[in-house]
């Protein structure tokens, strides 16, 4: 049996949380062989329900969860942490501005990146699932500036496996014949989830859906999901949520299948497909060893550039309202 | 890849059933070569947010996941049925006797007994969860007279595992160390958790925790672990519910432990250990072949008889408050 590897979520109380932290202890994120020890932020009024959470996760019996640390103190909570997962975010309120929203959110990442870099493991991988995400995650790498910066990311796997099943229902496919699904770009309304090389048991989805169908259901129904499961459930998307954080996750550490890659919202800094440098841009990736690798050579034509430029310019927009976040401070 | 099973879970879209779908959906509890089709039960109050749930488990791209059924039609949420797992059931109201309780639910179960009976596979493998899980089970049981009783079953993985908990808790050990745990009885305040037979690490419980313990701690501690979740959290365990209700089944399908047991509430038809026939009554089980064994010849003495005895006597009473729904009306 392995040593046991330090997990950090925050948010652990809510509801993405609260579907994500059972998964991790069960086994499903680092595999049967890997025991964890999981250190679980909440705000402090979220004390009484995070220690239920503790309780519920002890009753369980998971062979793996070999400790569960509570707190409310960032020094605790990333204390040699070895993965962290960042869902605890300020939610948008009514007729709160988007600029507000990000401003609010970056300074609750701004102290969790400065506490990651003082405490966390060397070797850290860290996932934001907390929106604004990818600027969220922007915010954390820069006030960790003794972490590599490659292993800060944020979530693009929910959008991507929503994608995957897009094309599967139309196709009538089974989702695993579903392969070389990208979505570039940001974690919001502007992403662009792209066909343009997607294969659907071997073939080419464009000989089996129509550009038409890309354009006009497609790309808009996967931007908007998550509204359409708010409208349905009466409450925003979580074990899909939590799911698609175990699959992040779980590539990254064992690996994307052979035969495939999957979206991640990393790092721009080596300006692959003409992305502005220094931001969070989701691209397509494998992964093998615990690495990213950004798959290159992908054939981009202008239609596609012009989706790819529509989601970079938000992503610069949003760095422009937390500049002063990514100025180390200390 | 073999045929895809079919798998009803009813109150789907209750907290127990939102923590339960997607672990199912993932392959944890009939394993990672089963593919299964998830037969989705709610009241028709209910339908949106069931909506919103087969939404997100689409959004999961699970590769198991084969079809969603989403109806509050008993005849089609157990069509062809290999596996029930029945969440839902009316909750006990403010002044509300609980004999009240327990003929309300009756009805309920009566009804789900009968469409088991006329549309599930012959050999379909129930698991009641809701309560009173016991009666229940046996009502189910009862109004499905051409289905093998023996595959009516009520949960008590979830009091198993809260036992294994303590003790491991308590004696510092791994929960993985403690072994031939048993609940026996009934799924309320009346079962009877047995460190008699119980191992830690290949020592008998007994030689490291003492019996005022047991007495004055875990016994108590345990029978009533469910209201110390609901005060902590502010609502009752769901998560740690769903985990038992996969372990139970993933148990009876797969197979236990090879130096182990677990506790399952079945039929108590052929009377073992002195209990009364025609109850559903939690034993010790071996499982294996997708059958489930008594473990016999445990030694009981006294105090474990009197309080087996207490636990049977509830099971009992409550035969008698749903005595009219045991005859088959049709």
């Amino acid at each position: 049996m392995k040593s046991p590897v330090h997990i950090t979520v925050t948010g652990a109380a809510g509801n993405i949380g609260y579907a994500l932290v059972f998964r991790i202890a069960s086994g499903q994120m680092l595999g049967k062989d890997q025991p964890v020890i999981l250190r679980l932020l909440e705000i402090p009024q979220s004390a009484a329900a995070l220690s239920g959470i503790a309780m519920e996760l002890e009753d369980c019996a998971f062979p793996l969860l070999q400790d569960i640390v509570l707190t409310d103190d960032l020094s605790v909570g990333f204390h040699d942490s070895n993965y962290a997962i960042l869902v605890g975010a300020k939610p948008r309120t009514k007729d709160m501005q988007r600029s507000d929203l990000i401003a609010d959110n970056a300074k609750i990442f701004a102290a969790q990146g400065r506490a990651i870099n003082e405490h966390a493991a060397r070797d850290i991988r860290v996932l934001v699932v907390g929106n604004p995400a990818n600027s969220n995650a922007l915010i954390t790498a820069a006030n960790a500036p003794n972490i590599n910066r490659q292993h800060f990311t944020a979530m693009m796997r929910l959008d991507h496996n929503r994608a995957k099943t897009q094309v599967a229902l139309k196709t009538r496919h089974p989702v695993a014949d579903v392969k070389h699904m990208t979505v570039w770009g940001n974690h919001s309304s502007t992403q662009f989830p792209d066909l343009g090389h997607c294969l659907v048991g071997g073939t080419p989805a464009f000989d089996l859906v129509s550009r038409d169908w890309a354009e006009d259901y497609f790309i808009p129904a996967v931007q908007h999901r998550g509204t359409a499961i708010i409208e349905a459930r009466g409450a925003s998307s979580a074990a899909s949520a939590a799911n698609a954080a175990i699959d992040h996750m779980r590539d990254w550490v064992l690996g994307t299948k052979e035969d495939d890659w999957t979206s991640m919202a990393i790092p721009s800094d080596e300006g692959h497909y003409g992305v502005k440098e220094g931001l969070i841009f989701s691209y397509p990736v494998t992964c093998s060893n615990g690495q990213y690798h950004i798959v290159t050579g992908l054939e981009v034509d202008d239609d596609m550039q012009n989706k790819m430029n529509t989601t970079e310019q938000e992503l610069s927009q949003e760095r422009d309202i937390i500049s002063d976040f990514l100025k180390l401070s200390n």
